[in-house]
């Protein structure tokens, strides 16, 4: 009796196996035979060998076998930093997210500080970054320990910083501290190379200093701004967005973040004006761009510590 | 017709009044006649002009009358962190705060570390203290970051830490990460003579991991181990002080904190073993204990921000 023929899924999934057979065996980086996989990306149906080999010689001891998404769903997920904050994030959860992040393309993992450096070893060879958070989540700590703090991350690996704004201070019309707490963290990002991403919180703000935030944001040096932690009472809004983005025009980037759990709300966002996304349900938003049946919303990864980013 | 005898409540209000005129007319530090104050404490009815004149003297722009409290009432708000991390807290909220924990004799303010020198400045000449928050309120940072973070803080007039632990490594049973992350901060205190106090965020935690955690603390050389942030999924119980005490012993201090808006909550955790109270209804509390109607509860003042302690 002939077999039936190999399904792209399965194909995929013996892949996977034989990645984890051979590595529970004991295989090192470097001893695969490159030769015996391709080195292009997009050759096959479902899955690129060429990430495998890479997160072998890179040292990986688990990978990110990248999916090949629609041309659509890929966009997005370039797109988007797919975020793991709560406070009890655990080493095995992280591992995962960084898995995700490289089966999917994500732009980046957004991590805590202290996964820094296992995030951007476990992604090492694979087109995903890390980002991390700084001052985070209440922004109302000094402007000098939060660009020690980036530095260190930066040092760690990270190539994106989320830094959140003195609140208090721009609550208080203090717009010089909030501008030189911004300038502060960017000198130290513009040393490292990394991006600085700066969050307003626009939940616990007015208009008003939403977009003297913005304005402080511009003057500061920072590459993008961002609506909310996902750790306040609320998330991003397309008003929110929209508004950014009008105050710092089209040159910076507008980063949504908190409460995105689906492919309507990030296109939402985008349409408002976001360019990066910020999320945990990630894999869902991801998968029903590609067209794939959404499954029911997940609870936020981000909720058990308080916040539901 | 005869005036009617001053009540102490007039009597303290006249004192608040002229206070306040002689300061709105201009008073400076210095310029009334020590002469014209008593200098001791609790020669009063109610309010103890000495405090009126240590504000004068240490510059204070705006002064904390200490009432005088019975000694019950007293002895619970010298146990009393009265705290406001709200990432939207104000320079106006944070000096309020300040008035309350001069007048109410409060062991400290707890304020995010932007507002610890405007505090210290503030509180110089009372009895109240200043006490901040490190890596807070997740305790996912670099554990150099966070003694920095401290060392900022007391060079800034705090004299008490309470750091929030690496929770995620905890719950992956990396005990050792744990005890470095307190020990490094514990060092920072040390030779800044601060009190550490080290955060366990107990809702997120299994009973094991709150004993491996208090362990931890005792190890790493810290001064109080502490329930909650107050930021996250739950606040104090009595079942986890009872917990903490066990563990620590009776050497080492139990600061519950997060939810206690009144007093029966208050004394159930002084009950359980708790030596030091974290509480934003730290006013409500120490005028019930002295015998006041209670109003109604308020809204915690953390809760704006996502917190509620």
């Amino acid at each position: 009796m002939s077999q039936p023929a190999t399904s792209s899924r399965e194909f995929e999934q013996l892949i996977e196996r034989i990645a984890r057979e051979l590595l529970a065996a004991g295989a090192k980086p470097g001893s695969l035979s490159t030769g015996a996989l391709c080195s292009c990306h997009g050759c096959c149906p479902t899955v690129c060998p060429d990430t495998l080999r890479c997160g072998f010689e890179a040292g990986a001891d688990r990978i990110g076998i990248e999916k090949k998404l629609p041309p659509g769903a890929a966009h997005l997920a370039a797109q988007i930093d797919h975020t793991l904050l709560k406070p009890d994030a655990t080493y095995a959860q992280v591992d995962e997210l960084c898995e995700e992040a490289a089966q999917f393309g994500f732009a980046t993992v957004c991590v805590n500080p202290l996964f820094v450096r296992r995030s951007a070893r476990r992604l090492s060879g694979t087109r995903s970054r890390v980002c991390t958070v700084v001052g985070f989540p209440l922004g109302a700590t000094f402007a000098d320990v939060k660009a020690a703090e980036a530095r260190r991350a930066i040092g760690d690996g990270a190539t994106e910083v989320d830094m959140v704004v003195a609140i208090g201070a721009l609550k208080s019309g203090d717009d010089a501290a909030v501008t030189r707490d911004i300038a502060l963290v960017a000198d130290a990002c513009r040393e490292g190379g990394a991006i600085l991403k700066v969050i307003l919180e626009c939940c616990l703000l007015t208009d008003d200093e939403k977009a003297r935030g913005a304005r402080a944001c511009v003057t500061g040096g920072a590459d993008f701004v961002k609506t909310s932690t996902g750790f306040s009472t609320g998330g991003a809004t397309a008003a929110d967005v929209a508004l950014l983005r009008r105050v710092v025009g089209p040159a910076m980037g507008v980063k949504a973040a908190g409460g995105i759990r689906d492919l309507a709300a990030a296109q939402a966002m985008q349409r408002a004006g976001a360019d990066r996304i910020g999320a945990s349900a990630s894999v869902r938003i991801v998968r029903e761009a590609a067209g794939e049946k959404p499954a029911a919303a997940p609870a936020a990864k981000g909720a058990a510590g308080g916040g539901y980013s």
